[in-house]
Order: C-alpha cells, then structure tokens, then sequence
C-alpha cells in the first residue's frame, strides 16, 4: 500500500489508476474547488473518502511533506479483473475451489481469510468491489503471504458473476446459520465456490438467491457463530477432506 | 480487566490476590525500595513486569490519578486450579473434549481460539501459567463471549496435568506439522485433549512427549501454516464431525 498525496497528485491518480485507489482522505474543513473536483472523481471511480484530523496528516506522513489535505490509498498489487477469472479457468487442473467474501469489511478478517485460503488450496477468491474490506497493509500482514498464488478478482457484479461461474458448472454453496444441511453433508462437487457472509449479516439476498445449497456449520456452545476465517477454515478443509476420499 | 495502581494498593493486590495479576508495570527510571518490594512480591507470585515510560501511565489512567509509577494489570475473571478441573470431569456427560494451547503468547489469538472452542463445543480450555497470554481486555473481545460455559483452567506443569488425564482415560492429541498422520485420519476416542503449539515454534517438547498422537493438517498452498485458531476450528470440527457419525 502507497500514499499519494497533494492535490495534483491525488488527482491524475484517480484519473489513472483508479482500479487500485482505495480510500481518499481529506482534511476536515478545507473544502474549495480543487478539493470538490477530487470528491467528484473519487464518486466517479467509485472510490471511498472520508474526512479526517489535521493531526491524522501528521502521524500517517513525514515531517515536512506537504499534503495540501488530501490522501489517496493506492493498492500495490492490483487485483484481477472479471474476465482474467474465466480466462484462467480453463486452464486450472483437478477440482477448482473459489471462495467468496461477501460483505467482510474488516481488514484483518479478509487477510486472515485470505491466508486460510491459501493453506486449503484454493485456486482464486473473488470479492466484491463494494461492501469489501480493502487489502490494505493490515490485511496483507495478517494474510502472511497468502496472496502468493492466489488469484484475488474483484468483480463490480457479484451476483452475476456467481451465475457465469454456476454456467461454467461450478456447485454454489452458500453459508448459512439458518440452513438446515450440516457443512460436512453440503454436496461438494468437483468444481465448487464457497461463499462466506459476514458475521453479523450473513451473504446478501441477491448472493443466497443464485446458491445452490445453503450450509451451516453447528454451534455446540455459546457464541453465536465462529469468526469468518476459521468457518472458512473448516469448510474448506471439510471440502479438501471429501475430495480426497473421492 | 482492571487496573491496580499505587504503591500501597498494588503491594496489597500482590499479597492478596496474585493469582489473577496479569503484569506489573513500573515507570522508567524509579527504582526505591518500595518498588524493588513490589518487584520481589511479583517475582513470588510468577507475575510478569515490565518497565513503561511515564506518558504510557497518562495514556492508560484518567487525567490527576495517583500512580506513583506502579500500576499492576488485574484479571476481573479468575481461572479455575487444576484441582477444580479433576472434581468436575466426572460431572460431564458424553464425549469430553479439552482443548490445551501451549505456547499461545498473543493475547488476540487466545481469544479468538476461546471462542472457536466455544463454538465448537469443548468443555474445557488448559493454559500453562508460563508461556501464555494474558487473557486481557483484547483477548476477551476477540472471544466474543467464549469464556461463557467454558472452564479456562490455569497449569503450573502442564505436561503433568496431561499425564494425569491420560491417566482419566483422555486420548492425548498433539498437533504438528511434521506430524504423518492426517488429522481427519486422527484418533478420536471418546474423551481427547487437543493440543495446539504456537504457529511458529510448535509445542514445547515436554509437551510433544507425552501425546498419545500426532497429527498435522496438510497445507496444499504456500503459506506455511494456518492461524491458530482456524487450525483449532479445522480440527475441533473434524472431531466433531467424527462423534456425530459414531
């Protein structure tokens, strides 16, 4: 993750590489021309802002860089694009898993899922562009390296995406605590996505509407339910489990 | 978790209720005999201490609190002896499970293994007084609740306390990334200790010695292990999962 800042900096970078811009930062109060036409890219290429402390300026930067009120979060790595997904597909050998974060907005949970995902073998996790955390410096550091061979889309369409994948005969399996099938009876068939909701709201309407199956994971205790990264983890090696006593 | 501070009242809750400090914290640079008392009583008692600076006690306390550069980290639960646990063992029903976790020094991933035990359904959660993390305000917010209906029981000799509940009939289940065996191929008799080590060092080897079982969960990415409590989810699960066909 990289820092822009100043007002011409933080604008031809929302004009050119808007696709990994991930949050602008304005200082509350200064509000003029420049800093409006920054919003109105900023809404443009659909990405976030929120106005913060002078003093937010001087712990993020160095003493004696001029930010003029404005900060813009640049990814480093950029994120495949929809059509690199069904692209790369064809060529992925033996059973494909693709897990899906919808509506995880912490970053540490996106990391923690992210590495999770990693040590269960999938092949790509695809998030929604809206409603995601970003992957920012804490998710990167709690992921532990977990981006490293997995292809992480971002896709603006979720649910449409989910019914291109359900086309190229992937089995999509929701995640429910209503369900009323256990994680270890889902039907998991050679080609699978998993989906993960977040912890409090569950997947979104349009999301459990294109599932195939929807999965819950038991609760013995009484939490209400497990943090997402580890009913990630469980699912994903219940499915790694079946596979390999197929 | 509350805070003790003062000379007078941390030197009280030293000799009164040692069992539940957490850590002493002294201001840099003060060294009396009053201090080097409260140091030997720490000592005593197996309480950790560490020097901070003094803007450290005006970012923990309210503005005009008297610390006199002493302020000792008090736990508002307390866990259960080892006696405790032994006397109510035969009070449970059906298929115990205990869950031990040797060498788990982040205080967040204590908590979030609490609450995947929770959820998960195990009875009873052993930590080792030494080489453990203080279940703090951060662990208990990661656990979401997880200390409920669960007994946390504090160790002095952990590979003693094992050996007796093997003893009891547990089947001691260690995990381990060398390990040959898999852990859905795990052995998971009736009454199982589980035990995790830290996810970079593993168990102690104390530890390692007296499990009945090795068991590893296979990593098919490049990351090198999973986060301890998802490895905790994935395997308290597969026990589970295992019970529920029997």
């Amino acid at each position: 993750m990289s820092d822009v800042f100043g007002i011409q900096a933080v604008r031809s970078a929302l004009r050119g590489s808007a696709d990994r811009a991930r949050c602008l930062y304005l200082q509350k109060g200064r509000r003029d021309a420049r800093i409006n036409e920054l919003i109105g890219l900023a809404r443009e290429h659909g990405v976030r802002f929120q106005t913060v402390e002078s003093t937010w300026f001087r712990r993020r930067l160095s003493e004696g860089e001029t930010h003029q009120g404005v900060l813009l979060e640049v990814l480093e790595i950029s994120l495949a694009a929809e059509e690199t997904l069904f692209e790369t597909i064809p060529t992925w050998h033996g059973p494909i898993t693709i897990l899906v974060l919808d509506g995880i907005t912490d970053p540490r949970n996106l990391g923690a899922c992210l590495r999770t995902a990693n040590g269960a073998g999938v092949q790509a996790l695809v998030l929604p562009k809206r409603n995601s955390a970003p992957l920012n410096a804490a998710a990167l550091k709690t992921a532990q390296g977990g981006m490293d061979g997995i292809m992480v889309v971002e896709v603006t369409n979720l649910a449409r995406c989910l019914k291109k994948l359900a086309a190229e005969g992937f089995w999509l399996i929701g995640t429910d605590g209503e369900a009323d099938v256990l994680h270890s009876d889902a039907d998991f068939a050679q080609n699978a996505v998993i989906i993960m909701g977040s912890e409090d709201k569950g997947m979104r309407r349009l999301t459990r509407e294109v599932c195939d199956q929807l999965v819950k994971i038991p609760m013995f205790g009484s939490v209400e339910s497990l943090n997402v990264s580890v009913a990630t983890g469980v699912i994903l090696y219940e499915r790694q489990r079946q596979l390999a006593r197929n």
